[in-house]
């Protein structure tokens, strides 16, 4: 996409109510104001009483406010009327996203290699490390990385660390395969903006090692899962699932080898759902608009 | 689904070029007459000069109109404004369906047995075979079976002696393994109303024993279409498609039986996407809202 | 396969200590006594000190002694030497089956359906259900329904009665969705003789109603397990799993439907690969050559 | 692996006609020679008057004779017998390969990045490129580049630069997108040598812009196919296929974008099989053991 398309592409996510007449109106309301709607997803749990979610793509070229204006305009004709939960984002505002990653490399470097290609609209500021083994491959890339060490007795002191790196302006932290666990308290910092990849079919075979459950077990797929990270260690809302077959023929050596090319194509798509604002957290669910 | 809960149910299909202010119109107009939207979809091959489509299903427990005020209203205010190609489906008016078949009952059965579920929402007027082979299988369903056996030389007799059970009445006619060859002219009396099941992966291994070319080709997966017939044979829109992997262990017959698995799935969910009215045809493509 | 067919085909299934020279010993075996070797599988689980598994599958057309005088051979020469767990089994000896079901038909149907096809090679002796539900469609296959109620009262005296029917010549016990739990003495007079369905990718939903559980989690794939059923729930040896995609759009009972398809096709693989002797349990697992 | 670890492990390849004693003479004939077998495959098209083939994976730490001498005994006293085509491998001699590639880089990428991780055993020896464009990547992995441009006027020439590159040393050349017609004399030079990846699932859309004919077409999945170089473009043994569902929602460009992943999944699964000597091509056609 080039920079004037992008700059002319907005997102619009939508949670509130059902009730008649919310698609009439956000819909009457942009359509005046000059906007073309490119996309629209809308989704109700139930149409009486329920819960209902809505993203619209639109482009604004013709606009006749300001984005200020537009977004003042929208909350107070449109969002206040139906107690809506909204947000408007611009594609030309990449967002800014950092990886943390321990020393297994293959998440970080699907990531980095799609970015590099275009495929997942971001600033990646900064890769975050507890070992400096993947400095190089980091580097290579034009990504600035940072080691933090982690140990048991400081890892206050390390979380302290993160938080000075990633700071505010941090919008997405992707958890690709750091192996360290993350406070509540610093997850609470980034809600529903920590991104995680768990390499098993969740709910099966959360916490350690799940390739070796796995294979104790004796499943005949095996699996892998992005959620948002929350205070409890695998069990956020989950955004995206995959799975791949595999057999007794399989050691546990080599679950982990397939398993990296579902983790890999799992977790991208997770990210880039992300970016393209096309996920609204609903309790502990995600309603994904793809 | 309760025969109350199917009669508040209708669905609109629309196809238009697409320009500004389509959605806000049709979600205008309907709101105003008291209907609750439950489902909205919308696609558009290029937002500048493409080609506009849309479903919605909604409720119309609080229509302020007749339907037929209703849909005389929607072609004055809005389908002629704009252009539009549309339809508007009543789900407690059930499809007239009839099944075409052989000798080969796997998708018949699948259908019957679905049907019998209250999976896919027809009436079920008729089966009808060039063989007798299956009449005790139909009539165990309480399904009329009729007998139009086909030879070379009387062609025509039997396209006409199925004419006449079909008559115009027949919503949606489907070739579950009918391996007769239909003429132009009766493929044209049901355009978009006949949807047949072809064993292969199309467009690779059209026409007679795909099941054997794609053996002699070595290919590593096999799969099933669903496509609208058209006067070309296995040409017509693609409804769906799905793929089973297979290896250098199996013989033709060995992917005959492994076919029927994919055929059945693939046939069933097409057929079901068509009563449900999911499908709008474009050209030589089908746009699918599931 | 013709009746001449499966008279000539035996299949050999080992486990024992892995070591070298077992190919050779029993192919050499076998090939001395005029056997042609059609199918050939092995497994190691560690070629020092792990445990090896062997399926072979023979035809005996000139074969030099009996069955039985074969069969005594290979114990004394062959099984002795390696201190192997074996079986013979032949083609033509349909295993005698019986399937257990509550009220859902689905996978009942679908192994009745493939059985009357020729697709799974047993002798179904008797569908016993605790409902009158499916008593119809049972007999419409020609085979005995017996109705044995359970209520919680008499689930012992309940049980007898299935013994009493089930006998010792019972070779195959399917569970097809039977929705009462057996005791463990029960369970244990079928010893990798019970094959259940769960309606779940198991580990993860385990126990009552997975749908709704998968429902709340908000999983993004949905799937069914086969396996041995154990005097533990839900934790016996896996036979076979598969999954389907589902999204936030899927309500409890869509995902029972979608649900279906994949146990009907989960359940007939197992059945079909535990009749055709491709499965040797060891520990709580399965290999399974396919 | 360790070096060691290689060093010990053998693979021997055999096609012949089917007959009895087959297994029983191999196994014996290795086992006397104080070989370990690990891993054994057979396939036979017919038992009678069929086609055999066999993939055995063996360790010769006890090797009783050399290399050379155990090959010579095989020669003599187990081909000769059976009328072998055969051929033992041994995993520590790394097969030479070279990659050629145009401007497009994710089959490259892939197949390098997987090398580095130790999941593909090869010697990469060089890349060759028709345009200038990778150099970079290329180097970056510590691989020589070598730039051979193509004009139409100087085919041959260029052709004749990549013999001289490629020698006879180099065992096997994977086509990695690259979009330049081979004639049929360079590849006749490396029969069964040359692997290359085709955007499309094959023998559906051979020729130019595959995902441009699947758009038209209108497809519901698109794939990729892996397959070795003949004399006819895209029409050699498949070694592996793969397919990702679309739907009208895709434009080429994201075909494009999916089909990517599909590619780069196909073509390391490809190679890998080939450099572990898992591949038999029979005809037009390939036994794959995994």
């Amino acid at each position: 996409m080039s920079q004037k398309g992008l700059g002319a592409t907005a997102r619009l996510l939508i949670t509130c109510d059902d009730r008649p007449g919310i698609v009439a109106t956000v819909t009457g309301f942009l359509y005046n104001h000059g906007v073309n709607i490119t996309a629209l997803d809308q989704h109700s749990t139930d149409p009486s009483g329920g819960t209902f979610f809505m993203r619209l793509e639109f482009q604004t070229p013709h606009l006749d406010v300001s984005r200020t204006a537009l977004e003042r305009g929208f909350a107070e004709v449109v969002a206040a009327r139906f107690g809506m939960q909204w947000h408007i984002s611009y594609a030309s505002d990449l967002k800014r996203m950092a990886i943390l990653v321990s020393k297994t490399d293959h998440g970080l470097l699907e990531l980095l290699w799609r970015w590099r290609r275009g495929e997942l609209p971001a600033q990646v500021t900064m890769v975050i490390s507890n070992h400096d083994t993947l400095r190089g491959a980091v580097e290579d890339f034009g990504v600035p990385f940072h080691l933090v060490p982690v140990s048991a007795e400081d890892r206050p002191a390390a979380e302290q660390r993160l938080l000075e790196l990633l700071g505010d302006q941090t919008e997405v932290i992707v958890l690709a395969r750091y192996m360290q666990v993350l406070s509540e308290g610093f997850v609470a910092h980034y809600p529903q903006r920590i991104i995680n990849i768990h390499h098993s079919f969740l709910p099966a075979f959360a916490g350690a090692d799940p390739y070796k459950q796995a294979h104790e077990r004796g499943v005949k797929l095996i699996g892998a899962t992005a959620h948002y990270a929350t205070a409890q260690l695998d069990a956020g809302p989950i955004i995206e699932q995959d799975v791949i077959r595999v057999s007794h023929r399989h050691p546990v050596a080599e679950l982990r080898r397939l398993g990296r090319d579902i983790e890999r194509q799992v977790l991208a798509r997770a990210v880039a759902w992300h970016l393209e604002d096309r996920i609204i957290v609903h309790g502990n669910k995600t309603v994904v608009f793809v």
